[in-house]
């Protein structure tokens, strides 16, 4: 069995923004030797996200962040955390803080529209990007 | 240790609907003759999720279902990407594109009223699903 | 490769409640003697979650819940479901069942600000919660 963690930092240029990290997981992935397995992206802050979606159309990603701005603005009656951002906390909660992604051939198994990406809902700021990968 | 990869395709009938996909993939477990670990069901899809959720009275589903659909309508002023399936990408990141469940005694650890369901949101389609199963 | 499951019960006190489990999932991890990997802690119950959010101001997982409740209400027309608690069913998919959190150095690799919650939805209840961890 093989083990291998590493990390990244990623650089946001604004208060909510998705950016692909894709290049820099599957990077990890094939530095780690590892075959077959899976690889976990996790997220060590409580007001961005990881998620999985489109990679082709940068629309989706507006619609995504519309929506969810939509559903979750920044200020609400009742809100009582004093830094203006609990709406960034609970997006995070709800896009989730990692992905897991499988590894066959030593690749990452995405369906061809699928792309991994950072979310920032309280930028800008520099964060960090925690992978593992584990298998043989 | 063992690692075991298969895939099963879905047939989905609706425009949004919920499959219990539950059976297919403990049958991926039995045959991994895997005792101890975990199982990561993946959706290689972006406008499809997989979760987890009652498995005795349909009428959760389609509650579920109507709150998504109440939420994130397919329709919403501002949105740009012209497939007319935003919302469909907004629901398969906020409900997500993989589960992960243990695998105990060479069976899923399931709650008595826990099923895994494939999660269409932009149907009718033939979807896949991938399921990996690693332990010892 | 180590494999150890262990499982805990969680009393609630509330309907809506965000109980800090990050102590006793960091104590299963202690007891396991494994030093790198990850661990996934599950919750097998339907109208429940699990997640990750902030451990220092109580403020935020009230923020989180009030948040929740205003997109989700406890009734709407249209619910089939004649339990009365279709919102907790819908909240369990959206947080999810489950977190998958890394393991290094014998330890969680968890962001500064970062607890592991169980999250009621539907209490009082008495809950329990499963966790694996993988590695060696």
């Amino acid at each position: 069995m093989a083990i291998v963690q590493q990390s990244f930092s990623v650089k946001t240029s604004r208060r909510c923004e998705m950016i692909d990290i894709t290049s820099r997981v599957e990077k990890v992935v094939a530095e780690s030797g590892i075959r077959t397995g899976t690889v976990t992206v996790f997220c060590p802050h409580t007001t961005a996200a990881i998620t999985i979606n489109e990679n082709a159309d940068p629309d989706v990603v507006h619609d995504l962040l519309l929506t969810l701005e939509a559903l979750i603005p920044q200020h609400r009656a009742g809100y009582r955390h004093n830094e203006g951002n609990s709406d960034a906390h609970v997006k995070s909660s709800l896009v989730g803080a990692s992905v897991q992604v499988l590894v066959e051939s030593g690749r990452m198994v995405l369906g061809t529209w699928q792309a991994i990406y950072f979310c920032e809902f309280d930028g800008t700021r520099t964060r960090n990007t925690i992978v593992k990968v584990m298998g043989e």
